[in-house]
């Protein structure tokens, strides 16, 4: 597939996400994690026309200059911008504004790359693609969020489909002590934060080849789980009371039963399904519960053609820091990774939501140990 | 005109004042004491649907249960309500499917109207459209934060016609010291706290037929009023310096000149203009600087026949307390005034957004001593 | 009595006050409005030295220039200071260091006093006697307050001696409307938030001859008054569910039993005396509850001739606010009232740890409407 | 050494430690990571009390069973306690009641430690004997805390001698790549969290012989690197604007020159020490500004032996994690390290505060990124 087809491809299916959404959905921002939908759909715009069309595109004429300052992220070699915590206050500009925008740097996009762009700008466009990949994961994260945090619990999409995930009846796989490969080998596009390929030395060890259910968890919950310190963090214990943390986001008691919010709206919680939307904590303090541990990166990745994943992010052990002989890029795209690089928890895997061929078995996704409005899961090692 | 005439004028004002916007200005809510707009559209109609059609109108089916928890403002008595923060978190219901709740509930009011309604449900839908003409006068300073604080500045409606505030040429209105009566007498709707008509012991004093200007206010920012504490309360020096304070809302220094955020956009500060959106505190300092202060209620409300007002709302050095005999309704409309009343300063007077006929000589508004959203000006007394 | 005599007897009074503690008493400030006693010791000090002997005392040298920044309380014309909040993290100077300061400046004031002082000087000293009254009072509500909230709940004196409060039988006291004459006049000291002297008008009202006794106030906490919003300002409301306020302050619930911290340490509940550690949000909670309401200062002054008061201060429902023609002084001494008439409630009387002689019937105290510190009580009227 | 000699010698060096406070110091907790001394006098005798005497001790008597909620720190094991940002709030237990009780336990554990205790004892003795010398470098470091953020900078102790540092000529050290062994082995005390002993593989490196000086670091300050986001992470960038970073903790800039707080008061910066007091954010940012980067704790345990260390407490890049087949004990004392292992960054080394034979080449000490009361210091790597 050429360049300008992939564009097209990754553009359009950012809009196809947003295409269930009243405009007023696009708008909001209730709490400072997520962004407003109408946020995304400008700021991958911007990406393009920022870190592509206005220093390469000859005779490129900005939108609006006032955009950057709207759109802007976190890039500070880029200048002032809203402040994060301000994105849901920010009523202009309109989504038709936005799209407007979107479809302007489209177009000049289109007419740039069909000049056969240099071998800089198709690896800054191939960055740009999977970055907005990563904002159409957001997407789907940040409109759950809205819609499962509405008193009216709307669904975002009857016609969602969500995936099967096939389990494993074998036990735990075993992996002998000795010296692995870590991190990107090969072709393809791979973020900065999986290179270097280095070794490592790792233990001997079993992990689980299935993730832990709704079923599984609950039995946590019933055994009191959330009401003992000995399974927690020192951290985690005062989160959990601070913020009177009692299940997985989204669950609901009702009536006595355990209801889940999903895409389709609030429904009874299925039980064999990977248990969601769990922080680190408690995913740390499942495990040391049941007596065992969660895996580190390198565990994972040296087993995980063994086993299926891909359907939920699986937080663990390993904090996120840089491999040996890592280098920031030079410049405002030497900010994507390099310095979100402290007091983070690794992922790895990818989830029902990432989209289609984003993620690999090297892929490095991180958050702090609080969050869990990703799609977060839990996979065991002992 | 009849009842039902003014419930449809009051009620079409409304929804006149939002005319101007888009969808997206009706559903973000930068600070807590703004209301989104179609927060402002759903509450008022809420208003009549709980005070009067759920209790007096025989039949009414309640267009949607859980409106209430949506649109409740602050009665305690009628329920559990989304928390005055998370308004602007509320994507649903939309904007279209609250008009579609308000045509529904003017429909029944329509007919309810139309059966000769009791003295005690007219007493209400006075109540309730007084109540809805105050939410106008919050409608337009919400919008004016909304999109004053958006950093494209967007003018809310280019044909706005400001008001003309006609100026006196003579010298300060003197009252002689003695007994006065203060408060509402005569016919008419008046709202709990402008009773009971009292008697109130003033000494001499004398009160400016003119607010301060723009261009008076200035001189006092150029003397640096705003870095001496001499001139403010203990409460307003802390409040100056944690918010760094240094001119009224909604003033921009750009390029060395001052401008002003109006409805038409950021426009060059008129210096005839009655200074607007100051605080209380800011109010107090700018009098103390004058070797002035500001008048008390009750000062104002025996000489106001004398000047003209109601352009801008006037800070008092009056608190905002009960009069004597002062009670409060039965049920949920005693919150209404009532238990408001500590920590408030009283403003007299109305604003250039009051809605026509809304305001009298001896009515009562509110607010606590930092807030500048509300067209807030000042008239000197000593 | 002379001043030089009445100087030694303020100042010996304070230590005494101070007699009872151990050095680490001196020393902490478990809430921001609570100061350690050693920064009341250095306090009234420093203002003798700074208003009196630096000004006007020809050759005094200064004790040491840093305890400017270290005891100046809130004259910001006196330099930078200590923030509030930091006066319990200074462990020096020590006890023993302040009290030699102490010593410094009373071997200067003597010298100075013995030489006639001129009319301005003696003005001064006795602001600064009465100022240490003041603090005298406040040594003791911060001093039960340290030891009230430490888990071993020491006593500061077991022969300190509660006084007896006398009960009227009568019924309330009635006063007819009319105008009346409110504030400071005669010889003797008076702040100058007591002048002008002026007419106010007052409605015919009631008020109680005695205060609420504990033993009614456990009626409104057993009727669920802390739990009915009814009874509340909504502000006060908010601090209630905010702070889960269940009681006064300074009561447990042991075994069953009411108990309360006095300076004897935790003793049963004494059902006769009057109540004492409320807010004022408690006391209009409580004066709702039972159908009527708080005094005004003015209602207050006109009646007080005729019933026992001064072993509890007295909530009003009076702000405060400057009497007509009130002005301030020039220079520091100016901060001394006037910056704090705002959003503070007046309370009037005297309380059984005020100095003797330093109340008077026109005394206005203020405070806050959530502060609780204070030996603050309840007088109805209606 | 035999036990007892040993106990008595750790328990008489913390008293030492405090022999040059005033009854002052021992009371105040200025911010929240430090405790006042008083609390780690007491704290250190609780820790004997509770998990040697009580349970083993036969007909041993507990001082007092108020004591183990003052002096309980973080076992959620053994009960309710103050909140640690409490323990300044309380006067009492005071200094000598204090020392009267460590003086009871000791006269308990004299007694007890005669009768030739159990291995499973002489193990928690051994234990809290390490924990004691915690306590004493802790000791110190809320000292200098305490005095140094004192307005009147007192010193500690004029005669305090404080550490030369020799350095070395010869360049950075390298170590090839391969497979090293990590973590405790041999005889002698160590704490759970250096175990398992465990292979790691490591890639081919650079590291330096010496830490950076003041003046190397004062290059970094005129450079202006506390003012360019690039040296920074995300929320090291934050933590710099939001406190208004500019220099080291204790750094001041007099007249022109800087100077630093010591144990001797304020003192001219001396250019040749290490630089100390900074956080983990601050390490970081002068290692990029420098083109470097900081060790991990593996890189700096496999190369110590060819450097000096000792002086300074080393940040390094490796987050506080559990090495392979690391377990909790059980009961309370497995919260001693466990709980914390999220995060925190690891420090290696000692400091010149650090007990004498308390620290080793395979310790871990942990902080939190922006802490800097600790004496921290930065050695490069490449």
């Amino acid at each position: 597939m050429d360049l300008l087809d992939c564009y097209f491809k990754v553009r359009k299916h950012t809009e196809a996400i947003c295409s269930h959404l009243q405009t007023e959905d696009y708008v909001v921002q209730p709490v400072v994690d997520v962004s407003p939908p109408k946020w995304h759909i400008g700021h991958t715009t911007w990406f393009f026309e920022t870190f592509i069309l206005k220093p390469y595109a000859t005779g490129y004429q900005e939108y609006n200059a006032e955009y950057n300052y709207v759109f802007n992220s976190y890039y500070e070699a880029v200048g002032n911008r809203v402040i994060r915590t301000d994105r849901g206050n920010l009523s202009r500009p309109t989504v038709i504004e936005i799209y407007r925008y979107r479809e302007y740097v489209d177009d000049a996009m289109t007419k740039f790359l069909l000049e056969e762009p240099s071998a800089e700008v198709r690896e800054l466009l191939v960055l740009g693609l999977n970055h907005e990949e990563q904002h159409q994961e957001l997407l789907y994260t940040d409109i759950k969020y809205i819609l499962g945090h509405n008193p009216l619990f709307p669904a975002y999409n009857k016609d969602y489909v969500s995936p099967k995930v096939a389990r494993s009846d074998s036990g735990f796989i075993k992996l002998d002590e000795g010296v692995y490969e870590i991190g990107f080998a090969g072709k393809g596009f791979s973020f900065d934060n999986e290179h270097n390929r280095h070794k490592v030395y790792l233990n001997a060890f079993d992990i689980s080849p299935n993730l832990v259910t709704n079923a599984e968890y609950l039995e946590f919950i019933n055994a009191d789980g959330y009401h003992d310190f000995r399974h927690w963090h020192a951290e985690g214990w005062d989160w959990v009371k601070t913020h009177h943390i009692e299940s997985p986001l989204y669950w609901h008691m009702i009536d006595g039963e355990w209801h889940n919010y999903s895409f389709h709206g609030l429904e009874p919680l299925k039980l064999h399904d990977p248990v969601c939307h769990i922080s680190y904590f408690e995913a740390y303090a499942y495990a040391t519960w049941k007596g065992m541990r969660l895996p580190t990166e390198f565990e994972w990745e040296a087993t995980a053609p063994q086993f299926a994943w891909g359907k939920s992010w699986e937080w663990t052990e390993s904090s996120y820091l840089p491999y040996p002989g890592f280098t920031k890029a030079a410049g405002a795209i030497g900010e994507y990774n390099g310095k979100f690089m402290v007091n983070q928890k690794v992922l790895r895997g990818a989830s029902e939501v990432t989209s289609p061929g984003h993620s690999r078995i090297t892929y490095r996704n991180f958050f702090q140990t609080h969050l869990r409005w990703q799609f977060t899961g839990i996979r065991l090692a002992k």
